[in-house]
């Protein structure tokens, strides 16, 4: 058999690159080829590839558990990373709820939401995201993601959603109005909303302010509705703070998180969520009860895993290394003066703009074009539409934040 | 922060046994408890607990590569798990496309049958499935499944799918009927069937016969229906063979594989497919290609404990120590004929009955009350319903096997 790729029109005939092996930034070949890994292998790997510290977790617990049924049962690991994470979050947050990928923790989020309505007696179940916004690639996910050509095939089978536009900057006040209006008109049909906070990604590294979340949360607590923010990529440091909504002054009631919980190493997902919700489900009741598993609910060795990563958090100043990044990306801001550049933008981990004059779909030409120069120039990043982004490893040497945009600015002279 | 667990109501107290470690087919508790794990921890397990050569397959992983980004890049422990699990399998499954849990598997399928009929230009959407099926917990899944307690507050979520009976021994024509009757009236609506084969798990241990999955194949592939098996409970030996499909003569367009893909080690989750779906995918027009992916697509630690386990098939008559545990399973009939026990059914390394005169909802009491029963002489059994199954690992020794058929005798005489 032959491998069928994620996101990948086989038909064009692209090159696979083969990776043995990896360090730090980079993404290194058999034959020694080191490719600098400019986007954190789609934003899932944050402290640098193949860290020591959670290998070596990973190695001792393939030595003690492997997965074992999880109801009715518990295990360290488990009960660490509550413990663990749960000191990087207020105290609001008291419950967690495991599963294996992004795609599956907003799945568990919106049905713990809707679920917390339907045991409180109400069919509130309709869902407001927003405009552009992308929620992973599972029926619930793409639901609540932007109708586009990643889930054209699969209109009839989505559920409805409520679309905010996405809050430009100058025109939040809009994003703000439409979704009092929409309170206004069906807020008690309302089950829940759920955002990227501060950065729509797959939308194409879209930012906005935090006062948008404050006011979208406080409409929602009005309302009755359930706040639930998607942190799977922006969790973990990647706008300058652990989550993004730490930069607001509001306390989500639900919190999606994946990629950076185990560093990015193995697969594990969690959704955290307020007391309020879990007691929701807290019942004599067996009816009542939250009806969801998947085959490896909280692997012990993914939960090592995460553990070792919550470690290095805990021992070390990784925003530190953020901010290093982040102020590098501000010094290089003039030598875009010049160049068919626009909209370039700064958030923590991530740079960000798009190239001037060209289509901004996902499938278009000029981001595979630059695609594949950076390939060639031993750097990887995957424009999204004519929106180029940088978003690496926090442990990247200055070296090769150099090579990143020495190589980006000389595509933007050579390539179009 | 306090963990939720799965299918869990925390309202009821239920005790949660920590595990500390495991063996074959114990639980091990840090006091010395041993648990016999009768259901595989949720049918996950197939090799026994903590399998050593798994162990040493994600040890040397983890010093090797960790997460990387799959589109563009590939790794050896991908290649060789299309190449390995491939050898199982007839020459027609010449694609396989990565994801995390069994869930996900079936997503994937759902997905990708829909997008064959889209690529030929054609908006067959709508999905067949069985009454008293179970597909996972995600929204996609969720819409396949069975309506029940377990999906209740998310029915307006959930997309339609046409019903088929199950086939129930007798009753096998009624199914093939109804299938013919809704292929007659819509069957150009129609875009795909999901199936478990033989067993409908969650739903109550089910059976069903071969011949009935040969005929609905039959019709889908008259009606151009894609015709997909769920085997992530299935796979791997549960039914006798290595695929449940391998007991019919026909060969399934797609099959989606979890669980016992890693032995049940580490999440990973497979869909497999034949050419003419990956063809409908292949084109130079990007918006052709195959949208999904997940955080963690391919992890080359899980895929290495793949391999470990495809090695392990390869190497051992796995299949013998099933046939040794369906062997012991016929020798207990006869204790059951003065039980109150019912409708003693056998597929390969399962064993089910339904206690008589009980409900066979899923939160029935009696399922509590045994479970609870089976706990407390140290063996891991969950009833679904008034359904006891028993489903362990197939190292399993006849000591245990002994143990679990004689609490259960003694359960029936003691619990009803």
């Amino acid at each position: 058999m032959e491998i069928w790729h994620p996101f990948t029109q086989h038909g064009l005939n692209e090159d696979i690159i083969e990776i043995e092996t990896s360090e730090k930034e980079f993404l290194i070949t058999k034959s020694g080829r080191k490719i600098i890994d400019g986007i954190s292998s789609w934003w899932v790997n944050t402290l640098g590839h193949k860290n020591p510290e959670i290998s070596t977790a990973i190695k001792k617990e393939a030595d003690k558990l492997h997965q074992i049924i999880f109801a009715g049962f518990v295990h360290e690991p488990s009960k660490s990373v509550a413990k663990n994470l749960g000191s990087f979050l207020p105290a609001d947050y008291t419950h967690i709820f495991f599963s294996d990928s992004g795609s599956t923790s907003v799945e568990v989020a919106l049905k713990m939401a809707v679920g917390y309505h339907y045991n409180h007696g109400s069919s509130r179940s309709k869902i407001v995201a927003m405009e552009h916004s992308y929620h992973g690639d599972t029926f619930g996910g793409m639901s609540s993601g932007a109708k586009s050509v990643f889930n054209a095939p699969y209109v009839n089978m989505l559920f409805d959603v409520e679309r905010i536009p996405y809050p430009k900057e100058g025109e939040e006040e809009e994003t703000i109005k439409a979704y009092k209006n929409l309170l206004k008109k069906e807020g008690d049909k309302i089950g829940a909303i759920i955002l990227e906070p501060l950065v729509l990604g797959s939308g194409g590294m879209l930012f906005y302010k935090p006062f948008v979340i404050e006011e979208l949360y406080k409409l929602s607590k009005e309302y009755g509705v359930i706040f639930a923010l998607d942190e799977v990529m922006t969790g973990f440091g990647r706008t300058g703070t652990m989550f993004a909504f730490n930069q607001t002054n509001i306390i989500p009631d639900i919190i999606c998180l994946s990629k950076g919980l185990t560093g990015g190493s193995i697969p594990l997902a969690a959704t955290v969520c307020k007391k309020e919700i879990y007691d929701a489900y807290l019942s004599n009741d067996k009816a009542k009860m939250f009806f969801h598993s998947s085959s490896y609910t909280a692997n012990p060795i993914a939960c090592a895993a995460a553990n070792a990563n919550l470690e290095i958090w805990k021992n070390n100043d990784i925003l530190a290394d953020v901010k290093r990044i982040n102020d590098f990306y501000k010094n290089q801001i003039p030598r875009f003066k010049n160049l068919p550049a626009k909209n370039v933008r700064i958030l923590g981990n991530i740079f960000a703009f798009d190239v001037q004059n060209e289509g901004n779909d996902y499938i278009s030409n000029i981001g595979i074009k630059l695609y594949g120069y950076y390939r060639n120039n031993d750097i990887l990043l995957r424009p999204l539409g004519n929106t180029v982004y940088v978003m690496p490893p926090y442990c990247i040497s200055e070296d090769s934040l150099n090579k990143i945009f020495n190589v980006i600015e000389k595509s933007l002279r050579e390539c179009l």
